[in-house]
């Protein structure tokens, strides 16, 4: 297709998907001549993870760049290659780990990954951006004097592990890897103000069926 | 207590303290003479949801006097005290009613509701905010060519009822109607980011069960 029913089907204007272009966000199309070029599904496809991106999450650019640069690195495992793509995206701020709250929110967070027996994220603790957030939002329940511990958090746990697991048999609908990955960064931008929402209209319905609607 | 022990056992300066006695999010002490106020367990609990709203909800010092004028309306029902005081805090942007994705998407929730028997959540749809943001959010899938439809949306609708659910049970344990409120309320600003950060983990967890951590 050309440049303008790439942007019709799109719903990017033309003007954008030259920048996108110029950017490096998006390949080039197969030049036909000297000035128009053919693009086709995957350009497509890849405007639609960057637009997302850019407009829905408001990731920088340069952080655009990045994330695409790890979506397309087939030469990690695809643990490695979801991990690299997500942990791209902007994060919460870090953990100050001199807090005493945090340094308590650390320890508490450590026995939650031991009743859950989440092996595997106890061994990404020292490098994962999620686990840090973890803490940071632990910390934040507890020095506002909630003392959430295992017990209180681990249901809250086992219901996540269970969103994850749907996530990942979404994830494994899709047919190429290139496919999967992308739908994962997208997954990862839109798929929480999705949860939020439910959450929230959920909070909603029980707290009318527990109470009424007075 | 004095305001310094009040300051002390909040973390939050004196300046704050008077700054916030000042706006009314705070009600003022017991006057003991011309320049001491006592302060009690009642004003240390207050404080913290005020501090909770705005340094970590960002929410304007208007907004906090709205919601605590809810809060604290005792003339209404657990349900009303509840919905007025979370609608109140911050939402997401308005879904466009012109947008044919938005349209789409409307009947697409509408769908859900029904297979789900979320009654309640459909009355509420011409006044819930959140019953917006999960147009906006279902809208947003669309535009990117992901047609989610009843069959995806409804598993995660049911873990966030059950996680909705566990929020309730966790409210009904405090013992005053205003702390219940009170926590709620925390919980709309403090329990989003936990469960996305639960979230997050889950999804590094799985991730490396299924395919390992290359």
């Amino acid at each position: 297709m050309r440049l303008a029913e790439l942007s019709r089907r799109s719903g990017v204007s033309t003007a954008t998907i030259k920048y996108y272009l110029r950017e490096g966000l998006l390949p080039p199309g197969r030049q036909i001549n000297a000035t128009t070029a053919e693009y086709d599904e995957e350009h497509l496809r890849r405007l639609r993870l960057v637009r997302a991106m850019i407009q829905v999450g408001q990731v920088p650019v340069a952080k655009v760049r990045e994330v695409l640069g790890h979506v397309d690195d087939d030469s990690l495992g695809r643990s490695m290659r979801l991990g690299a793509s997500l942990w791209a995206l902007p994060q919460v701020p870090e953990p100050d780990e001199e807090d005493e709250y945090v340094q308590a929110a650390h320890q508490e967070v450590a026995a939650l990954l031991d009743r859950l027996g989440w092996r595997n994220a106890k061994l990404l603790a020292a490098i994962s951006p999620a686990y840090r957030s973890l803490v940071v939002a632990v910390a934040a329940f507890r020095r506002l004097g909630y003392d959430w511990g295992v017990e209180q958090l681990a249901p809250y746990a086992e219901l996540m592990h269970r969103t994850a697991v749907l996530d990942l048999d979404n994830m494994e609908t899709h047919p190429s890897e290139a496919e999967r990955i992308e739908f994962a960064v997208l997954g990862a931008i839109l798929n929480e103000p999705l949860l939020q929402a439910l959450h929230r209209l959920a909070q909603e319905e029980e707290t009318t069926r527990r109470y009424g609607f007075a």
